[in-house]
């Protein structure tokens, strides 16, 4: 029997997946918080960025379906709530929808999915999946990329604001918002995981979750740039520069 | 209620499917049937591509598993004996590993799967799980794709023949049997699908679960392409060309 590493160093493990494999690593990253985007690879960014966040509260309910304690349970809800809103507060989905109206997207459009590229629904899909099919401990290793997003928030919200005249505190509060609630989440989420993976073995699947969540995230940026950034090659099906626009450009 | 369309006009329907989305449109098979691949991106499409072989008699036994119909089993078993092999037959999942071999590839290292671009397995994986979830029409349906592949097949083998020093009656043994192979199958499931599929609803299904099906396989050029053909974008994780080669390059 190998011993399970301590928990620092278990720690510091789960932290490197994310230098070495976090989607801010991705060139379609650089490009947009650099204002390098065009409108329509905007555009495209915040049509199938969304079908993720439509996807994270039925991930997060797949995961609940199977939590038999009831403390875990009232302790994972929020992110629900986070994302679906309550009567206080919209919801990230409401949030992101409203970026949409901000670039001009008709956010009926967006809510469709419609135009969505296959890449990014596999990939999202077999995240929902992956939380549904394994071990409560891998589904909550998989949720340790918000670890890594306040960096990338922080970045983007910059990026966004410095370089795009669309970028003001309204079309940004989804990622301001993030910046909120991520931390509590994954504060809750980390020290389960440090818990609970208590052999080298249940260490190396929390370490094997990690890493197939950041590829479901580097899939998705891959499967966007090479679509819509130069040379680009839209799909048959997928969304065309000009569909799905709030109102006729002039 | 709409009236079913004639079978004429849905077999039709079907194939106009094929016409405007089948994968023999991707740039990556022009690339690689005119000799324009480097060999390094000729392993890494067998690297992929086994992938997607090495997890279809996975489907068709996901498929099996839900029909209770023993003539209809009996009729798809082949399919599995087609890849897996019998005692008279090697099996495409073996002829594929010759193909591995012939370009110069360690067939362990090929049939690990290691390397594999996350974006092919997102892909497949729903194909799997498409099969395993819909109702049996649909997953019928969704294996109608082989309609268009002769043409490919037949494309492929005189492409790599005239193009490729590798290319050879062994290393291509995997396409000159799936032209034997396919059209069987794929008369009794377009012969199956035009007999079920007696409603309107039904035979949207049908076009729906094609039209995925193009997705999966368009997806997995996709990431292919973005991957490994210039400007190249190799993710964290996947193959690195070099790796996985059955002998020292001189």
């Amino acid at each position: 029997m190998r011993e399970p590493a301590s928990r620092a160093d278990f720690e510091a493990r789960l932290r490197r997946i994310g230098d070495e494999r976090y989607h801010d690593k991705h060139p379609f990253h650089g490009l947009l918080h650099s204002g390098g985007c065009t409108m329509d690879q905007v555009q495209a960014w915040v049509i199938n960025r969304y079908y993720y966040q439509s996807r994270i509260p039925m991930k997060d309910a797949a995961f609940m379906s199977r939590v038999e304690d009831p403390a875990l349970r009232r302790a994972w809800r929020s992110r629900i709530e986070d994302h679906d809103g309550t009567a206080e507060n919209e919801g990230g989905i409401s949030r992101w929808l409203r970026l949409a109206e901000a670039v001009n997207l008709d956010p009926e459009y967006v809510a469709s999915t419609r135009g969505v590229l296959a890449g990014t629904r596999f990939a999202v899909d077999a995240y929902v999946r992956f939380v549904r099919d394994k071990t409560l401990l891998e589904a909550v290793a998989s949720s340790l990329t918000e670890l890594f997003a306040p960096k990338i928030h922080s970045e983007r919200i910059a990026g966004l604001l410095a370089h795009y005249d669309f970028a003001d505190d309204n079309s940004t509060a989804y990622f301001q918002n993030r910046l909120k609630e991520a931390p509590k989440d994954v504060a809750f989420g980390l020290a389960w995981v440090l818990d609970h993976a208590d052999t080298a073995e249940k260490q190396d699947a929390c370490a094997a979750a990690l890493t197939f969540k950041t590829d479901v995230l580097w899939s998705q940026l891959d499967a966007l740039h090479s679509a819509y950034v130069a040379p680009a090659r839209i799909p048959p099906g997928a969304w065309q520069p000009g569909e799905g626009q709030l109102e006729k450009a002039a």
